[in-house]
């Protein structure tokens, strides 16, 4: 059992009302892979820069993840992403984004990582995420992540990709925006008409719902007191739903519903603290237990 | 079993994407009163003028709501509010707001009334809601909903009410403007310091959350494609609340939990069309089918 995880591997500077870092561990491929790797095995594609710590590689490789698939690219720079948040954390302003070395990268997968069980391609060119697919072979579920950027810039090639994959994960913002409609049900509806199997909307402190032909399940997000960062908090979710399913090994609905939960109780980790610092330490035990308690906060009787 | 609501009856004027009215049947009290109705027997205070429209009170007779305190004050006219929706049907915009009547409403309690079971007081001006507790007897459950205009004009008078009251609905910006702080969870637990058994906030769109003592519970809303008009969505979830509260004939809670889904539930009928239109029409079998579909996308196992 193996997840594949495509994305960015970037050094973050990010300022919220509770704190500021610099240059710390971040990018999509990471949130996912460190919550991915709590579950399963991971196969890491990516680029970095010479500036790129090699303690944060042993980290990863300490994880499990199988970081062939991490290109280095000495004489280049890592990608950069720096970013604000104000007391609405739901609202992220990107004060500067380095591409760097990301600005020339192609997923190239090392051998054996085409044959991974379940692929997800985090948010980067759709293009990029297209020639993945076509690398790999008999993946049991596909995932892919995108953003305003690309649904405004680049509508074709996204198109095509999100007709390749099995499931679409994107924000409530994007949602509206793909389908170009107000109504959050009737955007699922539509981007359903685009090929994908399931779509996942997430709604930042109010969880996240999956839509399918005839399936719906909508989950709270972990409530938390003290939210420090939430950066990563989408991909952090992304890999515990995608490590979750890779670890049950079925795709059912009622696997579909665990994973959200278990998504969910991950992300609540990640953004209780900046940069990975809290998901780096997550056990199995206190994932279990939050998502015992989750069971509670949400379970209701039929009379 | 009966349930006691105060609050306001209206003739509102209201406009949103989908379309516009005049001077329809409105206020907190109406919403509560025919949410409650569907379960169980509504005991109404309020006040109109002149102007007030004989079928209304009809209608309210009809559903079983005893309208004995439902002052009529022949020479005035009745309150009326007008108001507002952008396609973000979370934000109000109230027009023009013409207390009339309701400036000098004081509740006076008809013979009876004062033992009612349950005790629902809608936004009113909190040295009334206050003037409604010191009437009532014995009653099992007492709840009450507030405003942002009471939280900064009239704090005192509404901390004196909400340590009276067992439990407190209001919104999320409510909650945060009350408590002054911005985690919603911080805001939850410096409320229920404030006196009240348990704190009801409402999420529009993504729901409501319940927290007690060691207890929480939170409930996403029931999906829909078109919502016409929000106006009164807050009040029919609190009546639905109340009403299958009194009908479970107690406050455990289990009890708790499925309250706050039919209050949800009932919510999600207001809001298809404008007025009461769609609420007034609601049958039980059409709630308790919502509730299946309810229990079916929320529910989640173990592993």
């Amino acid at each position: 059992m193996t997840v594949l995880v495509v994305g960015s591997v970037a050094l973050d500077s990010v300022e919220t009302p509770f704190g500021k870092v610099e240059n710390v561990l971040g990018g999509s491929a990471i949130y996912s892979s460190l919550a991915a790797s709590l579950y399963t095995q991971v196969n890491l594609v990516g680029v970095v820069g010479g500036d790129f710590s090699k303690e944060h590689i042993c980290m990863l490789q300490d994880r499990g993840v199988d970081t062939r698939g991490l290109q280095v690219v000495e004489e280049g720079r890592t990608f950069r992403w720096s970013g604000r948040y104000d007391y609405d954390l739901n609202v992220t302003e990107t004060i500067e984004t380095q591409l760097n070395v990301f600005a020339d990268f192609h997923p190239d997968l090392p051998r054996g990582f085409e044959r991974s069980d379940l692929v997800f391609l985090a948010n980067i060119d759709p293009d990029l995420q297209y020639e993945v697919l076509s690398q790999v072979k008999g993946a049991r579920l596909t995932m892919m992540d995108t953003m305003n950027y690309w649904i405004q810039g680049k509508r074709e090639s996204l198109l095509r990709t999100i007709k390749a994959i099995d499931v679409l994960t994107i924000n409530e913002a994007e949602a509206r925006m793909l389908a170009g409609t107000g109504s959050l049900l009737t955007a699922a509806k539509e981007i359903l008409r685009l090929g994908p199997k399931a779509l996942i909307i997430k709604k930042g402190e109010y969880g996240a719902a999956i839509f399918a032909d005839s399936f719906y399940f909508v989950a709270p997000a972990y409530p938390l007191e003290e939210v420090r960062d939430p950066t990563g908090a989408g991909d952090t979710f992304a890999g515990g739903f995608m490590g979750y399913l890779d670890r049950a090994g079925n795709t059912t609905n009622a696997a579909f519903n665990k994973a959200i939960v278990h998504g969910t109780i991950l992300a609540s980790f990640t953004v209780e603290d900046f940069s990975i610092e809290r998901l780096r330490q997550v056990t199995m035990a206190q994932v279990e237990s939050r998502y015992q308690e989750f069971k509670r906060f949400t379970h209701f009787e039929i009379d």
